[in-house]
């Protein structure tokens, strides 16, 4: 089975869930001040910022692994459709995350559960690329530095019940650190 | 007329409906307990995997059906808008079941709608592939498995009437039973 | 400049147009009869189905027009930009005419409103097939069908002031015509 | 790494977010005049022609510049991801405009916001065809051009904070100015 149809679904779903990300940002009420409406929604902008990045990193990564895949088998198709489920909620936690991170309660949990969907992720790529190199032993070695990275996500959890803006702060490093191109590329997995 | 913009259409329906099923994950209101907000969520979390899974599976299975598939005529464009207008809807009934499940009364109601709607994807589903395998008999004979499983969601709508959480599980391993690669193969179709 | 990303872009904006639709879909308030809060909807349930399919009966018109268009010039790209803002718009109308079909007040407005929405959606679609057949004669005259089909909404604008039902019903009818094959074939366009 | 499916994603997320919009456009409550609410609601839909018209261009001219690009490598791939991320926020400031542009105070500020995120878009596009026509000396000077419209916006957000439809209608004209295809043509760049 080629693998073009399972690119197109895929580019579809990281697309939208990437794109309804949006939706967690809310217009405040008129009768108080826009300015300090849309100030204190600072958690939002920057759990949308994150997440958006995240996805997009998914995004190429997905799209480096898929260029050295020929044919896809059910096992390969199911295993992607995981990632595409985690992808796909990713705009709830994110909205989590927004809502609570500067609430009075709870901002602990929050940040935690958005590490652990974005660990989560992490493992359900690291399947996926395991998967798709079965044949190429170089390439699985290579991927094992993407992977490690995905261990952080825990350090991350356990930041949470510390300090919640620092957790998101290393969610948001997270992104930008895997965004810049002198890091291993993986574009040769 | 050549199946490829079918494709894309469907993939981007596909996407699309299993993406929107998020948004019937409801970020609980700050004031109360976050961890008992979000666990008292469970059957929209149910809701959640099992109609992704299933929005995943129809699509693996229109992938594989559309392999053969060489030149759309306008009937068979029409069965397949037909297909994509009950996935559409899929969000609906999950939010339904997720809203309802867990309700003092009409949870049975919810239920059973959620497995009617399955069941007419399945019927749809099945119309689609008779459709496209008119010219092989051996697809068509094969197909007749896939249609069967169809039937389970009928009973699942009478058990919805008994047991709600019963009825759901049944639509979870629906899903599941149908993503192990040890099942009839839909790419032989 | 080649037109597969016209298309691409277009079978996007279909596809999320048509999916969206559902959001129109409410899960009731849980305290009152499901059954009952379900069977008020009957509007919206109608309003979707119409609405799906006359989005769907225009992607299936678009992608037959758009296989005998090999290039795209920046005018065709901006008439095509306008229908696409037109089926985009469309869960606007189909929400208002699903909400207010059974009002008190206003429904006569609501369900004319969504008629004036279609009948622009026909004038953009007959543009675009307009300027896409200019080098093509006889295209051009068999289109002429097509768009006296447009003028039907024109009629059910004036109906919708006499009955709301009713002017819905035909634009049921109006999508449900278009759908079977026994009509002059938009592919030979 | 060819450019195939960077357009994909892209298209992807041009096409939700343009769709995404009419999610800004709320059914008025029954009750009170269906006319005068969707009257009352003309900020909304002036902001929602105008966005998606700008999403439209920015997708045209994206569309344009990539037929000229064979590679893409990892900085293209991340200054195009915050293109997509500028795109994608874009129904937030639009639902914001369309809000509160009526509004008894902030009114200002929702303009001036909505022209800042319009002037971030461009320079973001302006980035994304710098660095993709770095070896086309040609292209790279017509597109000063088009980024000297970008400057625009900067002068229209200082409009905002002088009248808000004033401001609205320069986004607006500045839509409909790149729509005619008597402007350079992109195609060339």
């Amino acid at each position: 089975m080629p693998t073009s149809r399972l690119e197109a679904f895929s580019d579809g779903v990281f697309a939208i869930a990437a794109t309804l990300l949006v939706l967690d940002l809310h217009v405040p009420d008129p009768g108080h001040s826009l300015a300090e409406g849309l100030l204190a929604q600072w958690p939002a902008y920057m759990a949308y910022v994150t997440s958006f990045l995240t996805i997009g990193i998914i995004w190429v990564n997905h799209h480096a692994l898929f260029q050295h895949v020929r044919q896809a088998d059910r096992t390969l198709l199911f295993v992607n459709l995981l990632l595409l489920m985690v992808v796909s909620v990713t705009p709830f936690p994110t909205a989590l995350l927004g809502r609570y991170a500067t609430a009075d309660q709870d901002s602990h949990l929050a940040a935690a559960i958005y590490g652990a969907v974005m660990f989560v992720m992490g493992i359900a790529f690291t399947l996926l690329w395991w998967r798709a190199t079965s044949q190429r032993k170089q390439a699985r070695r290579e991927g094992l530095l993407f992977s490690t990275g995905t261990a952080v996500y825990l350090i991350a959890i356990g930041v949470s019940f510390v300090s919640v803006p620092l957790a998101m702060l290393v969610y948001l490093l997270m992104a930008v650190f895997y965004v810049f191109p002198w890091l291993p590329r993986p574009s040769t997995y």
